[in-house]
C-alpha cells in the first residue's frame, strides 16, 4: 500500500513540476495528467470542457491551481466508483 | 496512476472483507491494515491506543466503521506528508 501511495505522489509531482509552482497543478498540467494517467477512470478525458469543469469542482479555494489534497479528492471519488463502493 | 489506485482499492477490500461489512473497516480490520500495510507511514502503528485515536479522528459519522472515503482521507494526509507538501 505504501508503494502504491508513493507512485501516486511521484506521478502528481512529475506533472505538477512541468510549469509554475512545483507542488500544484495548473490547468494545463491537470489536462495532461487526466489525459495521460486517468484515461479510463475519467469519462471524456480528452474533452477540454469536461476537464475544465472537473477542475473547477475540485479547486476549493478557486485559485486556478490544484493542491495535492484537492487532487486527492478526485482520486478518492474515482477510486470509490472504480471499487463499486456506495458514494 | 490507475493501476496504483486499483492496488489501493484491492488492498482496502481485502482487509474490509475479513469480518462484518465487506465495504467498511471495523476497528480490528483497521488495526491489522495499519500494522501490515502502513508500518512506515503511521508512527507507532503497533500501539493500539494510537491506532484507536487515529480511527476516531477519521470516523466522521462515528459509526465505528471506516468507509472507503473516510479511509481515503487518511491516505491523502499520509501521502501529503510523505510527499512534503504543505498541509
Amino acid at each position: 500500500m505504501e508503494s502504491a501511495v508513493s507512485v501516486l505522489v511521484s506521478q502528481f509531482k512529475a506533472h505538477a513540476g512541468s510549469d509554475g509552482s512545483p507542488d500544484t497543478l495548473s490547468r494545463d498540467e491537470f489536462h495532461k495528467l487526466v489525459k495521460s494517467e486517468l484515461p479510463n477512470f475519467v469519462k471524456n478525458a480528452d474533452d477540454p470542457a469536461v476537464v475544465d469543469q472537473l477542475m473547477s469542482s475540485l479547486d476549493n479555494d478557486s485559485d486556478g491551481e490544484l493542491s495535492f489534497l484537492e487532487f486527492w479528492q478526485l482520486i478518492g471519488h474515482l477510486a470509490s466508483k472504480h471499487g463499486g463502493f456506495s458514494q
